[in-house]
């Protein structure tokens, strides 16, 4: 998702380390320190406008969430949103998902939700998948097994590769749905981009990754 | 799929029980002796009029093939197809596949082929389904563990039921593809639903599903 530079960003998101941790790096191994309890920790690659992450927060509070988003002017709009809802469970990282290591401990997370992640359909780029063996190696170190992964998509050569690279790295695979809106599925939250390509027609896939043992 | 009576159905199938095999509680256990060759025994259960056995069968001559249909009038069709072709690793059964156990031993059977099956779509009839657990239990104890079921459907209900039902059972998921025409499968061999459903630009799934060890 790309929007224009808001000036008032950089401001708005220093004003609010409580909210985006401005030093991830120095909380590696402290996250049940910082959310002052031992509740999991849930984390969304890719929060963008953060509609997701603030409504999961909201409708769970026995979990906490971080939403992690690379742009900015993007992040602002999720800071927003969070300002509102007050929630003592959600904070924001201003990072990479590429650095997790960095930021988590081996284990410190239990679920990853990676939603309407950049497809990037070149086979040249295929490492850049959020669902990509490169990341899963990275997810099963942060989690452990028997934790889980939640994507949700509206491309389908994403989540075409996303199924196999999920069974291919000995994941079992559970609530795949072709067309999410059309299920029975309950509780489900809608990230902004969901709601308004489903509100055009569009199918909405969606899946849960069970990780293996460590190889 | 149904077809209109064809009185010269039931003569023409007892004229060719060479193809059209009559007694197949007989050649339990027995059907590397029926082929007179100890290679693989490969089965697709609906054959219809048979398109894709009778070209798997020539395609890969070193196979034994099986195409199983409870329709009379439809595997007459198949029938001859399979006289046009002459091939000695092919053979029909005009029978349901819920009799499988009566005409196949355990591990008799490597691979099943569950192409175009009827979805089924209302949840009272879904134990119909080929692919409901019901079936891969059968199919586990005549494949035995590592073998593969592959499957092909246009329909996207019945393909969200299958990849969940096989994750359910254990199964490694492989070469998952939601829109097989614009894929880079090599090989593909046509059923005649699928020739004229994916010319009217109508997408075809396709996976294939590793057993798991016996439970």
């Amino acid at each position: 998702m790309r929007l224009r530079k808001k000036p008032w960003a950089d401001a708005e998101i220093e004003a609010s380390p409580h909210i985006v941790v401005p030093n991830p790096t120095e909380l590696k191994g402290k996250w049940h320190q910082f959310f002052k309890n031992n509740n999991p920790i849930h984390i969304e690659l890719g929060t963008g406008k953060g509609q997701f992450i603030t409504g999961m927060a909201q409708a769970h509070p026995h979990i906490n969430y971080i939403g992690m988003e690379l742009q900015t002017s993007v992040i602002a709009m999720a800071l927003k949103k969070a300002k509102e809802v007050k929630a003592p469970n959600l904070c924001l990282l201003n990072q990479n998902a590429l650095q997790l290591p960095d930021f988590f401990e081996p284990e410190e997370l239990e679920r990853i939700y990676v939603n309407f992640s950049d497809p990037w359909p070149k086979t040249r780029h295929a490492k850049r998948r959020l669902t990509h063996q490169v990341f899963l190696d990275i997810y099963l170190e942060l989690l452990g097994e028997g934790n889980e992964i939640h994507m949700k998509t509206d491309n389908e050569g994403l989540f075409e590769f996303s199924l196999n690279s999920f069974s291919d790295f000995g994941c079992r695979l559970k609530n795949i749905t072709l067309n999410l809106h059309e299920s029975d599925m309950e509780g489900n939250i809608m990230t902004e981009y969901e709601e308004k390509f489903s509100s055009q027609g569009m199918k909405i896939y969606r899946c849960e990754a069970v990780l293996p043992a460590q190889k």
